[in-house]
């Protein structure tokens, strides 16, 4: 069992959905991230900065999920990050109606010596020159850098986030946002491209659509579990990221067939993440019901076909 | 081996996409989903009508597949149904900038005596009173009747497309028509409210995203094949219904475990069909090809994961 480092913002999130609205509730990319890893008991260590204004209960959370939180930094008298957003009635969109960036403005990410030798290196999305600090502060090379980002960084900070693309192994982004990256309309070429700036993996994240897993000239391809009835999308991305790296991380097994089962793991959570409000399905989640569900993962798309 | 009545258009095409333009070429459901059935060397008819303009070459074709075409009817002085059409961009839209039914308008479908006991009827698109007449023509009720239909029915002849669909087994339709006839959104709740309307099974097309089966409580997922372009869509979901009941025709196997098998067959045609200017591609598909673009199915989705 390796290691899992998670760099990611910790937030409040208030949420509105056509289903129902949240005051502030814990938000951000690494409790997401955190939370689904911590589904295969990995060690994992949080690399995160929040006010003084942020619940002890949440903290709490993270160690009685055998999460590190020694270094979440809680800035005095300073304010958490704070994200307010309103989906769609299709939900695959969305409006934000109020970015805070507060404490995570002068994010200097420090990171434990104990987690300068992990094996698995989650750079969840944030400001890429955040990513790259954390990358350089690492004595040990990693056997596996995962980067997740956004449009945003494309649109304002290229210049870092292709420095940060250049050391990472697996890259995970959205369709429209490796349409935007490679400059190609079809994900294959826009793959192809992806991979010439450096990572070997390219997950490509096409919400309600399944995600698609690129290395070299293969392709897997994982569908999101059709479901009933999609509550609040929030997260989602990065539960998928969490689900991934911590999958990786327990199994140290760092071959195609093995990113397969990642992105399988990846989505298995993700599908649980868009149930309720924010965290709260994560929090709750048992292990019978993660696997339970694996199994429709598998009757959902394995088929028996003779090649003759 | 089971027989395999198609009914469906016959038309001329003229298609412009991002890649080119065509003059009238081969279109309409019928040869489409014909060419694709006839990879599985069934015994296949169409039930159809064309005008005295349909060159010859192009029954012949037909012949030369396998497929009988003795109930083609030929209206003498008659013209064929035209479609013209135009590709957005993205090519998942498209404009109709001409339809003429001619001989469409007024076609009366003869079921010839030695397919009234086929074992599979494939109803294309198509006015629901022709498709309701030739059902009635059967004297065997056929193992599996399959419907394909579109919005446009639904927006224009809903009571006798609600016959139809209380009449077969497989109803296939893409996303949107499925939300329009459901009036769900979420497209798991759509397939239980059109399961009630008669048929077992439901097929969602996704076009780019793949396709959903759905039976009673379960559901299949087969995604389409991540192709470097897409050249020409036109045709694509007759394709799909033409490997899908073709190749249940072939195996006269009415399990759920075989429609999957069926779907991915379906998928994989369709995934050719797009690589050309309407049926060329179909026209020239040899069996080496479609096979080994099965195994691309089977790696781009099957996984190896341990429940334990």
């Amino acid at each position: 069992m390796g290691k899992l480092l998670i760099v990611g913002s910790v937030a409040f999130d208030a949420i509105e959905t056509p289903f129902g609205k949240t005051d502030k509730i814990l938000g951000g990319a690494a409790p997401f991230i955190g939370l689904a890893a911590s589904q295969f008991n990995v060690e994992s260590a949080i690399v995160s900065v929040v006010g003084d204004d942020f619940p002890k209960e949440y903290l709490d959370l993270f160690s009685k999920k055998g999460i590190d939180i020694n270094a979440i930094e809680v800035v005095k008298g300073g304010k958490t990050f704070f994200w307010k957003g309103k989906y769609h009635n299709d939900l695959n969109s969305r409006d934000t109606l109020e970015t805070q960036l507060n404490v995570l403005a002068n994010f200097n990410p420090i990171v434990p010596d104990n987690y300068k030798d992990a094996e698995v290196l989650m750079l969840g999305n944030l400001n890429p020159s955040v990513q790259l600090s954390v990358i350089e502060q690492m004595e040990t090379k990693p056997k596996l850098i995962v980067l997740d980002t956004m449009n945003f960084w494309m649109d304002n900070t290229l210049d870092e986030l292709m420095q940060v693309i250049a050391k990472v192994d697996v890259i995970t982004i959205n369709d429209e946002e490796a349409r935007q990256l490679s400059g190609e309309y079809s994900l294959v070429k826009a793959a192809e491209k992806i991979q010439a700036m450096g990572p070997k993996y390219i997950v490509i994240k096409k919400g309600e659509h399944g995600a698609l897993l690129f290395h070299k000239g293969s392709i897997f391809f994982a569908p999101a579990l059709p479901l009933e009835e999609v509550f609040d999308p929030t997260g989602a991305g990065d539960t998928f990221a969490g689900g991934f790296s911590g999958y990786i991380a327990k199994t140290e097994d760092y071959s195609f067939a093995n990113m397969k089962t990642a992105v399988i793991h990846g989505s298995n959570l993700a599908s649980f993440c868009v149930e309720k409000f924010g965290t709260k399905r994560l929090q709750e989640l048992q292990h019978d019901a993660v696997y339970k569900r694996l199994e429709q993962f598998k009757s959902l798309t394995q088929f028996d076909i003779k090649l003759t």
